[in-house]
Order: structure tokens, then sequence, then C-alpha cells
């Protein structure tokens, strides 16, 4: 199922869209995508998504899930994109958070903050928990797993790398996480490692790659996250980026008002951002 | 007021300690102590806790905010404490996350995650958001603050260190992140640059500091912070420890199961852990 969030800013409505592409209305079935649904897809069982009431015009889309309370990202996780960016390949996975605050609907404008001069794109593969994972093998991982979803992980290079250790600083400013345009259950995507992936500037491409290149693999990342920490529900890890970010250009290509950012992963549907000067 | 939350966990009930140190109860005038009471604090204007109804018995504290979105960390805000672990004083704040899964009440255990050899201390002061804050000034910037506690931001420094780049690794373990006995709003404590702090383990003290060290102050923290993301009622912030972390003694100490930590800061209270093994 494709589920999805719509509606204004934090008066979002649970959708699902159908085979056709016609968004419609879940909230006679469930009160949000959330945690709570997350934690226990079966409330889902026998739903026929093509006979629930379509939605009228094409109203916003939120962030395909809410209540998030922790957004991992994955650092260095293509092989490709490490060289691209003049680090070596990791030994194992890199780890950092971006804040939950970042997380905005697929196609909201991004916001450039004040002072940024290097904002930059980053097309991600988004894994969103389902049932809490502590201490899971890699051959149970994807159980936790309640389905993915399409991530723009904005950066700000200037912020993350230059401004004193530590990458959060960059990864976490207001709007950088647009999330969508829905959550494809697990059922539906029945290999993770083998959808391709892309991101156009102003209509130019600028990423082209595959989940079949990730150094780690989406099992092996829950699994090792999970070693760490409890993922719980509605947590959402962001499996890094393939290359062509603006960082890795000759030269540096960065983000102005007005450029408008597109992406897409195969089966998980798209994202169009519009990028505006903050006033 | 010295707000809090008792009761077993995630059962937290509302609560305040008076001027004699008795716990009462707060549940007849709010819900919790969350970002929504946290935004606004007027609602406890004219309450004379000494009024309130006393809390039999001796009931487990939890933390003493709950809901909260961020949980941010200030590294190597303490000259000395930069010394002790051989890094430069940085040129302006180091920020990373801990994960909020980490969030405990004071006095609950501590768990070694498996495969820790290098579990270590760290008393520092908890900001705690109380209206948002996004590109604020200094001067504007404690305006924004709701209170103060104590925290106990636990790290594991194989994890955090050896383990392949960024700190979240080694701090976001559950139940590293002990916060309370107490948030003390910030009417009760003009000065937090001025506030003596202390670790002991095993009733052997490893941290004797103060606030007065720091090489940013809370208010540079908010500020600096707010221009990068807006900071949300009930956020935390925890501004670094001062000398005497288990990594930097000669030769290294680390926890081991049954060892307890001790820790407080002037007036904001003090907590007691069991550091115990991950069964």
């Amino acid at each position: 199922m494709k589920l999805t969030r719509f509606g204004a800013p934090g008066q979002e409505k649970p959708g699902a869209f159908d085979a056709t592409g016609t968004l419609r209305d879940l909230s006679g079935y469930v009160t949000d995508i959330d945690a709570d649904l997350l934690a226990d897809l079966s409330v889902l069982d026998g739903i026929d998504v093509s006979t629930l009431p379509a939605v009228d015009g094409n109203p916003r889309l939120g962030p395909c899930v809410t209540g998030t309370t922790k957004f991992i990202c994955i650092g260095l996780n293509y092989s490709d994109h490490a060289a691209e960016t003049n680090n070596p390949i990791p030994s194992e996975p890199v780890i950092f958070m971006k804040a939950t605050s970042t997380i905005v609907g697929p196609n909201d404008d991004v916001i450039i903050p004040r002072g940024s001069e290097k904002t930059d794109w980053e097309v991600e593969l988004g894994v969103i928990i389902g049932k809490p994972a502590k201490y899971v093998s890699e051959a149970d991982a994807l159980d936790h797993v309640a389905g993915y979803c399409v991530i723009d992980d904005v950066s700000e290079r200037a912020f993350q790398i230059e401004r004193e250790g530590q990458w959060t600083k960059g990864k976490s400013c207001d709007t950088f996480g647009p999330i969508g345009p829905y959550l494809v259950t697990r059922d539906e995507i029945p290999d993770p490692q083998n959808l391709t992936m892309w991101c156009d500037v102003n209509g130019q491409r600028m990423q082209n790659g595959s989940t079949s290149t990730m150094v780690f693999g989406v099992a092996h990342l829950v699994s090792y996250l999970s070693q760490f920490m409890t993922l719980l529900p509605g947590d959402v890890i962001s499996t890094g980026t393939p290359p062509g970010v603006g960082m890795g250009k000759k030269p540096p290509l960065y983000l102005k008002p007005g450029d408008v950012v597109t992406l897409g992963i195969e089966g998980l549907g798209d994202q169009r951002q519009v990028f505006v000067a903050d006033t």
C-alpha cells in the first residue's frame, strides 16, 4: 500500500494512493500514519484502496509519516559518493542525526538558511521502522521495517564541514528533510537493494544511481543501528546518497533561490522542491 | 518552581517540589511537563506549591520533561575538558545529537550496552527550551529558556570515537540520558553561568567544576543553535561537561556493572544511577 498524508501543515489526514494514482481518504480506518499504525499494519489488512473515497482536488502532501522520534542518516554509504567527497569507504556505517524539525512534505518549499552559500541535494532511500528493533540480527532486520520512501537529505556543506566538527549542524536546518510522497509498505518492495534513483536540478540530471551500489544494505543498517539504540515505530533511516551531489561537481555547484530540485526512486514516487531564500 | 514528573515509566504525573523538599501533585493544574506547558508557563502563575497535595511515599522520578523532540549536545565546551581529551578549544560550538530514546529518569538504572568496554560519565547543565527560538539574538536568548536541569550525558567512548566518524553512535544508547530530578524554572536561576557541579563514582569525586568555565555560555548557545534550526518547546540542550571524565583519567577508568554514579549541580538537585549489564 502507498500510505500518505494530505492537507495543510499540521492538519494532514491519512490517505493512500490506489493503483491508478488516485489519492483516496484513509481516515475512516486510521487516525494517522504514525507510530501506532506502523507498529502493527494489520489494521490495513483487507482494505481495498480503490473503494475508499477519492480526495477532491490536488491537496498538498505532508510528510508520509508523523511522530518520528529519530531521523538517522548514514554517511558515505555509496562507494562512488565517498570518492567524490574525498572520503574513504567506511569500514562500518557512519551514523549521524538530522533534527526531526527538518521534516516537511515532499513538494514543500525548502528554505535556504541565512548565511548559506553551499546548500546541496541528496536523493536517498528512506527506511521507516515498524516494530521496535533492538539487537536484531541481519536476517530478522527487515521484519522491523514498515516501508520505504524517498528522502531529500538537504545539506549545507559549509555548516556541515567548515564550522567545527560533527555534521548535524549542516543537516538540521528547518525544511531540510522532505519525506514522501508516500510510504510504500514493505510487501510491495521485495528487494530494496535494486531500485534506481535520480535527482535533477532545474531539469538537468545530477544524480543517477541505484540502491544496488550501497556499501551497507538496508538489512545490515537496521541490524547495525539496533545494536546501539532501540529503533522505534516511525523512526526514519536515510540510507545515504549516490554520486552527483553539488559538492562533488567540478567546480562545486550549490542551490540558490528559485532553483527547482526534483528527485525520485523506482516504485517510491518523486518529489519536487522550490528552494527559497529565508526572508 | 521545581517541576518534576513522578510514577512508573510512561505513566508519570506532573509534580513540584516545595521549599521543604516535599513532592507535591501538580496534576490538578497541568496534564504534564511538556511542550504545551513549557511554551507558556503562565498557567503556573499564582500557584502556591506548598498548598498542593503531598505525594505519598517515595515514588520513582521520571525525566523532568516529556515530548522532547531534539536532544542537542555541545561538545568540548569546558576548556579543561577539551584539554583532558586532547582536543583544541573549539572556535565555535560543536553540536551533536543524542537520540531522544536515551532519556530516562534521574535515578533509573543505566544499561551498559552489549560490547561496551568504555562507558563513561559526564555531568552537564541541561537547558530546556520554552518559547520556540529561531534566529534569536544572544540578548534575547534566555527569554526562550523555560528552565534548567541536571543531565548525565552518558557516553561510550569506543562507540563514539573508534567506530567510524560522528559521535552520535556513542551517545545514543538506551538509558544514556538521565534528566532531572526536576526542571528549575528560569526565574529561580538568575545566573546560569555560576553554578558548581560535581560527579562521583562509587563515592569518589571525579568531576568538580562550575558553569563559570564554559567556553560558550547558555545565551550564546541558544542564539547560536537558533541560527541553524528552530528550537522547540521541550527541546533539551546539554551544554558540555567539565574535566574529570573517565576517558581523561591516567589510566582511563570506565564503568562496570554495579558501579554507582552520583552527580549534581548547585540549585538543580542531584541524580543517582546504578550501572547494570544488558542481559
